[in-house]
């Protein structure tokens, strides 16, 4: 195999396996929740520590980081992380092992003859798998037949936060009664593998979850589950150590990323996305075109269906969980864009629509999208119908092109449930706060209410620079409506390469949309972290407002800058107010004070005066008008 | 005067007039447009230029930094900024000037005998001015007298931004029909004074315009108008720079702060407010409570009807423009927070309630509300009613306690109106997103619509640290739905004081909460900087770009970290994505490609594809299911 051959010449490249990030959370640890019903199901979370003043057990937190915040996991990225599903996967009997397709001097963006400037990924003992002939394999497959997989097994605990217990002692106390507004979505109060079965077979939610990528946690993107998000990375042209790669999809996880997209160009790419997905906890999803422009020297009119179909076989043998694929971007679509503000602002998108007019064309991907979708169910690898036609600007915002294209994906979704794949549809985009419902209501009717997965939207135009922020609230708004993915926008979003930083800043503003919009939409398990995080807030325990922060080292930074000294962290005020204007402290003062007391009594003589009171001013009449100016003369 | 004698002992400390940051915004000049009617009237802007290859106009913006970004203005902190009102506020006839109360140790919180450690403002040539007997000099007083005040020109004028040719126009482009949703709002098209007037005489609309504050630039609170924010600032123990502090000032309104509150505590209160107003082109809010309490050495029990009255006029001579006063915490109401999680998170409500809690006494700012009415209508002090219970966690959002002071708020509301002083009603807090929309509804029903200024809401109390962005997706919304004024939050929120860095973020993501706010609600000048930036982007010209930001210096540099080159500034790409897979710059190709093609023929010839296309799809009739797995192993 052409692998193996690289592999030899590759040998002497080094790699630093420090430049990993690992280690726990602070005061946090991992457990592993078993399935009572699948004995090899045991889910991964966080649990966090509270301090022994608080009196209550530890915070479980959904926990995207995998075995890196695991001491007891050994991590070499060489060998990769251990295959959780592959014996859930073979255990199926319907995909079998092949050799697979031979990695290409053009996969990694190379002419014969060239060598890789990155050692490339071990792989000796492994061949890809594809489906037995005649099979899909894809859990809608499942779902339909009936079938709890493991996966659903895994994701219905997961989504529990395994707080089995608090959530019926929470539904119950409700009596019926939820705290929320779901604009129509379906939460139940606990989630069983059934449902999650359910909701799959109805093409409402979707488990990316290719079977060359058993590595992967499960996880559900719908709309009656917890919103997640995504964050992109890709390599930088500067930069070509596979550690670092790597660690940039371990540091995005850590923060909480429920998905990374690679979206890696030029030269390098089929040997870094290996590098990725062999080390990847979470599903990864690629932008397929890029790669295909690469292998035609980045001239759009080269593209041919043949190149492309070559790179998707190629990236559903490495494990890719989903493809965003610009489908929708019609020809009759692109005459809609020519008076926007800022036309096709979405890179695929635009690299379709110069294809279409180059070759006076229907789109190839649209031409060929029932074999695409033949391709995808032997690997079980998910759409994400890309939004070829988002809007660039709150100016183009809802407009005949964004929409007929939604209208496009919507056929297309049909085509593609109608063969088991599993499709979630993109959205946009900058659409300013009065236009976000409508984009999620039309995607729910025409889209037959698959997964919504949106970029923002960002709110405004005018803050490159805080487009995390912009966007953020756009984020938050749509998840609320109903979106089921959130991907992030950067810092750094339309000025550069987001750096570490940017990547966590993006990151955790996308956490807070999605937890802010699971508490509004009414998810039972959601308020449980603000309650303890409040509690603590109350009760000075700031280690553990620290700790149960999405952030916790930056929250600790801030508070350090003013008040360093230890015995700050035990302190009853902060240097915001100082101990003299502390309101919690005050607070505190006076529930002791009305625990002293007899508030009825208080209360009566209060009223008593009132009444005295609200006799005088009657008494007065007319006289509320008294003249101004009586009082400072005094 | 004390004042006189104070200076004389202090007129060796030096201050250092380096410390306040001056000059143009980048490619911006100050514009001042004059009144047609008010030869007197010219309102300061900003103008942008554009460079020469837009074509275009430079773009005008509201300006809320006063003269420290012009030029042509010396700016001399000891002097305090030129008199902007102050022959407006005489030429009514209806002030006077007077001694004004001595200052004394303790308004510095000083003990007899200490001195104070920064130098006073030399006021020497100033007197207080206050109504004459029997007036009031509110600017409701004379809008319900049927007066434009020069006040209320300057409004209308600032408000349009000067776009009134591009607001007729677009008006009638538009042809009545509008974008936005306003939820019940009524902005015009273009605002005139008598509808600025009118909004006032309505109680819908605040002009905070202390009569002792004659060099503010006049601006509008009210959900008619464009949405404003305001950024506290406060001394911290550490510094005792006067210089610093106006700096806090000048820096929070370079970025875009409408209003700022002082909400400093400890020594040398009295001193630095004044030099804060001395140099504040924007209105000034207090929380008179917190000197009170410094009055009475920290001791809430301690709090007397007198010494707050004092605190009011020594704040009302000095020129604050409102205050915060928590005249809604009434005793009744306390039982109402002893179960919630973080009780009274107000430090003025929960002063209060521990005042009241002490005497078993109604809330002395309640029984004494009309003589504060009386206090305040002398000088043009405007309510800005505190919200003492607002909730500081999403689990006490919208309870009992917090909407029981809310009616009593607009109880107030009704009797400050009636006295003609002008109102707004501060709200929450921490509100999940699906409970923002109700606090809005009902502050405007039971508060007669008077404005409303909320902090952030905070959306999840998860994310200390980010708390600027938690509160900002709440203000985004909050303003969208009617909310006048939003008062920012900073990254620093729940954990310490803010620094310089952290006041430019909490400001800028509160602009851009604004701005947001604008644009859903259909503001008629909001998306003309939108859609300026964004023809920017697109055309590539990375200098107006970053010009036309919130944040020019951030965009710039954060473009510059990977593409420092001059060159890349006039690049047709950026680092994002590279030349090659621009989608801007291919979709312009997108574009050129469609100019020099028949756009019909294309389509025409697309559609006899398609229909051939989907004919064939329906030959094949009930074959959409075909067996996966064909196409792989072809």
């Amino acid at each position: 195999m052409a692998t193996r051959h690289i592999e030899a010449e590759q040998a002497t490249l080094s790699i630093d396996k420090n430049a990993i990030t690992t280690g726990p959370l602070p005061s946090s640890r991992k457990v592993h929740v078993k399935s009572d019903r699948m004995p090899d199901v045991a889910v991964a979370m966080r649990e966090v520590d509270l301090e022994p003043s608080a009196g209550d057990p530890p915070v479980r937190v959904y926990d995207t980081s995998g075995p890196y915040t695991d001491p007891d996991v050994p991590i070499n990225i060489t060998r990769g992380l251990s295959s959780l599903r592959g014996d859930w996967i073979l255990a199926r009997g319907d995909v079998e092992a092949y050799d697979g397709r031979d990695v290409k001097p053009e996969d990694n963006g190379l002419k014969a003859g060239e060598a890789l400037s990155v050692p490339v990924f071990d792989r000796a003992d492994r061949q890809p798998l594809k489906a037995k002939p005649g099979k899909c394999v894809t859990q809608l497959e499942y779902a339909r037949a009936g079938i709890v997989t493991p996966e659903m097994e895994y994701i219905a605990i997961r989504e529990n936060l395994g707080r089995e217990q608090a959530l019926k002692e929470a539904a119950a106390e409700r009596n019926g009664v939820k705290d929320g507004e779901s604009w129509g979505a379906e939460i139940p109060d606990f989630i069983t593998a059934e449902f999650v079965r359910d909701e799959i077979a109805r093409g409402r939610a979707i488990i990316p979850s290719n079977i060359n990528h058993p590595e992967s946690e499960p996880m559900i993107i719908g709309r009656n589950f917890l919103v997640k998000i995504n964050a992109n990375i890709g390599n930088s042209a500067v930069s070509s150590s596979v550690a670092e790669e790597v660690d940039k999809l371990v540091w995005a996880t850590r923060w909480g990323a429920d998905n990374v997209m690679d979206l890696s160009t030029g030269q390098n790419i089929h040997t870094i996305r290996e590098w990725i997905i062999r080390n990847s906890s979470v599903p990864i999803g690629t932008v397929p075109i890029y790669q295909a422009l690469e292998k035609v020297d980045g001239i759009a009119e080269d593209l041919t269906w043949e190149v492309y179909r070559d790179t998707l076989i190629e990236q559903c043998e490495q494990g890719v969980d989903y493809f965003t694929i610009h489908a929708g971007v019609r020809l009759t679509h692109i005459p809609l864009t020519v008076d926007r503000v800022t036309g096709i602002v979405s890179r695929g998108g635009s690299i379709l629509a110069k294809w279409c007019l180059s070759h006076h064309k229907e789109n190839f991907l649209y031409t060929n999208f029932e074999e695409i979708c033949h391709i995808m169910g032997q690997y079980d690898v998910a759409f994400s119908l890309g939004d070829g036609l988002r809007p660039g600007s709150i100016a183009d915002a809802n407009d005949k092109a964004q929409f007929a294209e939604l209208e496009t994906l919507g056929e297309l979704r049909r085509i593609a449930d109608s063969h088991n794949i599993q499709v979630m549809i993109e959205g946009p985009g900058h659409v300013p706060m009065h236009k976000i419902k409508e984009n999620m209501d039309k995607q729910l009717e025409v889209c037959d209410e698959a997964p919504f997965y949106t970029l923002g939207p960002l709110t405004t135009d005018i803050a490159p620079g805080y487009d995390h922020i912009t966007s953020g609230i756009g984020a938050a708004m749509i998840g609320w409506y109903g979106t089921a993915m959130l991907c992030y926008v950067t810092p750094k979003e339309h000025l550069g390469l987001p750096n570490r930083d940017d990547v966590k800043v993006g990151v955790v503003t996308y956490k807070i949309a999605a937890h802010a919009a699971d508490l509004a939409k009414g998810h039972p398990a959601a308020q449980e972290r603000d309650d303890a995080i409040s509690k603590a807030r109350f009760e000075f325990r700031w280690r553990d407002q620290f700790n149960l922060a999405l952030d916790p080292e930056t929250a600790t930074e801030f508070h350090d800058e003013t008040l360093p000294a230890e015995g700050a962290k035990i302190a009853h005020f902060c240097s915001m107010c100082g101990p003299k204007f502390c309101s919690m402290k005050i607070s505190q003062e006076v529930r002791d004070a009305a625990a002293a007391q007899n508030f009825s009594t208080i209360i009566a003589d209060a009223e008593e005066g009132m009444k005295s009171k609200s006799e005088e001013f009657k008494a007065r009449g007319g006289e509320i008008y008294l003249p101004t100016g009586k009082t400072a003369a005094e």
